[in-house]
């Protein structure tokens, strides 16, 4: 098996962490699958993700306090294993698992999603519970020192062969479930260790090796960032995303800054292997933080936003709860616009072609098409006439293959509208709106360069 | 009560851990405190500590491994309060905890003492355990975000009112039992945290508070070091005694180190308020460790440090078995020698004269004896000719409150020699050995300086 | 010659910098000298300083830009020595220098300061100027990576001989002028080197010795703050004041932040060395820097400002423009109050009793005249009833020496009100305004303590 | 002009730094000149560079104190511009600056480069020099906070217009003197600005416009390292090449690290834009240091620096003193092997398979010629039979673009041997001597992956 080969585009999905904070039930997972089954997948949304402390009771009653309730009471199993709160879960009764709702997920055209902290549960290690396959109990293979900053769930799993056979028995386990996916908190960056922010890179090594051996096409998405430059290798050959910003919410600051980060990690975008932006905080987000809202992107915001993740080629994993997405036409316009999604690599090479605090372009160009796209935003807080170098996006475009030379003449992907060859000498001049875009498909001549 | 008058000269006792580490038994604290009454007690050694992990069953079984041993079982009573281990200290059985101990101890003229982490429990707080005199279990007041760096037995506490409830438990069982002094670890500079090291202040606050109530005068020790010197201030005003350094080794270089520690520090020497060398490496040391031997200190060495640390004003306390001292007149005679032992605060005022890479000087100055002390200290790795000069020592002896001018008459407080004036114009010369020192007790003119 | 005697109280002064920038001249200074011998000089104030740039033509030209004109032409004589500039000091004309201008405030019975920037002019190094009394040339003495952060005119001198000559040649210039204080910029915390913020040492320990080997008391000064904490030792022994806080002006937040600077450095004041808060930036200040203003304080912060430095006992360097001062009544109020003046050391010793973040209060003991003091600062945006702990307040006047027991009968210094124990059990109350304070000379009984 | 044009291929030449330090003459550069053109040239060698200090009277002969003598004499020119030493390049007297000396080189068929410092004389800022077609003079366009660390000549330049005049001036004139090749100091990272190390990026920025204004074609390579991994894109938006290291020597850790560098900067190689390595410190080495050697390392850790900097795709620049080579056919032969040099790109695209503390292996695939490379360290201190897995390396060389299935029989490029396939299963072992290497051209089957 080649993680590579589980996604080899970048994955498009939806999470319930953006509106449901930790608080997410069966039902409402069932209905956002029912509704992505009907609406989206046909535009290639496909993963049903429930994100954090599914296994939890009574996550988010003290919200005012805490976001995860420490101490709080987890299901588990006789192995040290988390299961779903069967309470909010109710087809997972009786040892059942996740297994009935990725069955029915499944049943849609889907595929299913889960988060797990990464490490063992700290009351399992200080109760020596028992390791599946394994003589060793989990205060054996807890470490002590390895805790979450934010959470008080697990411990880290220390790098020793038992602790290898407790990832083995948890993706034996997913697998069994029929899990797809699995994102994995805790484990980019370490917020606990600043000096040491990748200290659980065994532990990655560990959860790609117990997803090799489970047998099962297991997407691992690595969680939280800022993700590390210097180990994008390490994430590259064990994981298939990882998180290169802190949260991202709907706030235009963090979208800017946004543009910073892809130019970072522009060059580490490969089938299989890609960087993320974290959720589209789209639609409604926020009800489980008790903070329920249409998002605070205007139009203009979340077209820069879906641009660039798509000619970037990060996952898209929607936030917004999907079934009131039915009377929300200018999202689901957002959302199933198949010439802009049509950027998302492997068939797109993506490349930053100039970025400042006021504007910045990226093009892309799709060798198997023979298809060219430049993307041009706007990151002032005015609108402006945005100019662009011609030589800078030939060069662009000839580093990622583009034989030829461009030709200014194509179509807007959003609006539609033709252009023309708007060079004006070198520069090419593009009228936006505050933090507002425009992206084109545009054509080359097939000539080789002099 | 005011904690200063808890301990108005630096405590001087035995500590089990250089020689003990985590296994210590009560025949044997009972053997090292009956040594002491018996050979030490007059020179003014007087506390018998218990240090670390006396609550822990069959601590040390795997010390190839771990110091701590993980997630060990822990003798606890039920409010989270953790009680000594029968095994090893079998008078504690039936809940008698160490008041039998303390009672032998007191028995003979000594006080007792015992090592405590910071924080509760972390199996009773994820056991949801009760506290004494409150309605919250231990999940409310652990902070599961702060822990140990190397041990794995306790959660911080909680600023809040139920954590005040419980350290006040703590204390009213300590006093129960007759505890006199109280080192608590991981509390004054916090490994975990390095750009918060003192994130455990109002753990501090809460247990000299605690102190207060009980009602029982129990010196305060905290750990480890090195202590903030921008938190000189809160260490003084709530504790007697606060760590300057990390564990302290019977190492030169260490050593060597410690001069400078003094000199950071010897502006917060005052009654009931030291800063701490950490225990004296003499004698038999490192059996627990797997390391046992005779110190590796020289016999200068020790003078070194023995003269340090007193005209400095640190607290003695003795890290040797001191049952195996009966043979030892050597390390006998450093620890009983009364003229060197004088020097302690309150009655004297320390101050260096002198510090450099091949020196030390220090002086101290005894206003109700109106006697005045001057060490010399060879801190380079061959015997020197070192010189001080005049005119530095008579201002340092100023500044700690001499009236008039220094005589260079006396006695050499080690070797009983005595001097006249050496003074060679400006400058005195005293021959060393390498890490080697003098102190002499010198005379003064009555005048008052022009 | 001992440096602790050239100042044994905190120099009181006037310093041209918070009002002039680098532009004054003599006509200004000597205004000012006259006013402060009319005025002031009856309440101790004696110290006239010249600050940044007297050697430099035209500063302040192109303040637009900067504060500093980068390598303008610097007054020098032949041995690489800065000279005042004769167009706006012209009785410096002909190489006299500022004696001419040092005699006339002598001439009024007050003392004379200037500010100079630590090392040897850049330009001199690059000519291979001479250096008096010396075989080598500026080069050679000069060290190229040893700059300023904010002012190019010096590079900082090598640790050797030759540097030493050139400090030395320094000071006997400024003796042969008349000055009697060096405010030395640049040397107590270096911008440029974060990590090595005290590497101009040896610079300090020259600087030093070169006032001794010039035979005048020439009070030292070190400049910019922060000091290091642990350098306290360092700067007590060469210098007579150095800075505790980067610039200071007229700032809510910047004075609510000194109560905590002189917390750290309470334990540090003693006669001839002083902790320095900078400048007092009342009445008018700011002209050099185009913001010409009345003080931004109210009257009650710099009644709370003038009690802090007071009894903290830092030294007083008024900033304002004085001769704007004859009709202001109220800012001399501030600087003619003997009372508080009183309080400063070496009369008095200081504690801090308290510090949150809505109040704080000091005590201080004048042991000569039997004498307590304690004031209270209200630290919080709106007025409050500040309680403070009777026990706290005994305490501390105990820890400064007082005997016997405080008995709160005395006189507020500032208005005049006579108090009577307010007491309320184990707290007082003070009804303090937003950033006020209360200062009361207070009554004790002479009874030993038990 | 485009910059990437400039160097097609990794930059191959002789730098006169690790041999002579500042010391070299014009005589030893043309005597190294025609060495190579003689011997070298063939194979691909090129570039003749005069390194540090060529404008510096007598550099060196205080070799003992200092590398670079502070604040000596440096030939300039009326505009500010730093002129060869004519004492030491007689050629340049007259004006005529490296002129001659660079019409010699190439008439030879080989390239001239120069190192240069970045900024502009701090002599010519303290004297107000002149700069070419520009109003304003030095001092106006000099920062006096930015400087070197390590070396006293310059001042780094202001982003302004006038700075940019400055940088053209010199291009201008480096052009003229037909320069095609310049090593810039002090710019890649900022020793003296560890918190800001990349701030002189403006400085890149109009040394690359001075470049293109100029119309020559001249290769730009920035100093020192380490580079910052998160500037890649802007090194490789304006110059040809960029330290990833400190200076390198002959020493095997620093060899080893390298590997590590390597991997950080794989994905950073393309035509035009080369992370460099560092000279080759073969041969003789160190005169001009006072440490004349003939190179510290094996024979065998050569090849492994050869193989590793031709397969990752560094530039070679050779640090031999090359008339010394004559009578060194080893040295020769590290140097002059066909097939190695082969895998330069842009012929190849390369891929690091493997690397732990004991070996590493890279791949490289040649597209054009449809040829594979496989190399194979050991990084251990002893010999090891080193085990790469067969599928690691298949992936490899699938993400540089090979088709098809690797098959493994191919000839060994420093030995020749053949090899046939010695797979054992999954893994291949090859036997290498400690720090060796071996490095094939292998086979591989044309049929599409499935």
């Amino acid at each position: 098996m080649n993680k590579n080969d589980f996604a080899r585009t970048p994955p498009m999905g939806w999470n319930s962490y953006d509106y449901y904070d930790t608080t997410v039930n069966e039902a409402q997972v069932r209905a956002n699958a029912a509704f992505m089954a009907e609406h989206l997948r046909e535009y290639g949304w496909e993963y049903v993700v429930v994100d954090i402390q599914w296994y939890a009771q009574k996550p988010g009653t003290r919200r005012q306090e805490f976001q995860y309730i420490p101490f709080s009471h987890l299901e588990m199993d006789e192995y040290s294993r988390l299961l779903p709160d069967p309470e909010r879960f109710p087809s997972s009764a009786g040892g059942a698992g996740f297994g009935p709702l990725a069955e029915y997920v499944h049943s849609l055209g889907l595929k299913f999603g889960i988060h797990i902290m990464r490490g063992i549960p700290r009351l399992s290690a200080h109760l020596h519970g028992k390791i599946k396959g394994c003589a060793v109990t989990a205060n054996e293979i807890a470490d002590p020192t390895m805790i979450c900053g934010w959470n008080s769930d697990m411990y880290g799993v220390r790098n020793r062969p038992e602790g290898q056979a407790y990832y083995d028995s948890l993706m034996e386990l997913y697998a069994q479930w029929g899990v797809d996916y699995i994102k994995c908190d805790d484990i980019c960056n370490l917020a606990m260790l600043p000096h040491k922010p990748y200290a659980a890179r065994h532990e990655v090594e560990m959860i790609a090796k117990a997803i090799e051996k489970c047998g099962r096409e297991i997407v691992l998405s690595l969680s939280p960032g800022p993700a590390l430059l210097e180990q994008a290798g390490h994430y590259g050959k064990y994981a298939n995303m990882w998180r290169i910003t802190g949260d991202f919410w709907d706030d235009w600051s963090a979208l800017k800054e946004m543009f910073w980060r892809c130019e970072l990690w522009q060059d580490h975008v490969s089938p299989g292997c890609y960087p993320d932006c974290d959720m589209l905080p789209m639609g409604y987000v926020g009800k489980g933080f008790g903070q329920e809202r249409k998002t605070n992107f205007t139009l203009e915001e979340q077209r820069t936003m879906m641009t660039l993740w798509c000619i970037f080629g990060a996952p898209l994993m929607l936030g917004a709860e999907m079934t009131l997405l039915e009377d929300d036409p200018e999202t689901m316009s957002l959302l199933t616009n198949r010439e802009v999604l049509g950027m998302l690599p492997p068939q797109c090479r993506p490349r930053q072609v100039v970025r400042d605090e006021d504007k910045a372009a990226w093009v892309a160009y799709n060798a198997s098409e023979d298809r060219c796209y430049l993307a041009v935003f706007c990151l002032s807080d005015g609108g402006a006439q945005v100019q662009i170098s011609r030589r800078e996006v030939q060069q662009a475009l000839e580093d990622v293959g583009m034989p030829g030379q461009l030709v200014l003449w194509g179509t807007e992907l959003w609006c539609g509208e033709t252009v023309e060859d708007r060079f004006d000498g070198d520069s090419l001049t593009f009228p936006l709106t505050a933090h507002g875009c425009k992206v084109y498909a545009l054509s080359h001549t097939k000539d080789e360069q002099p």
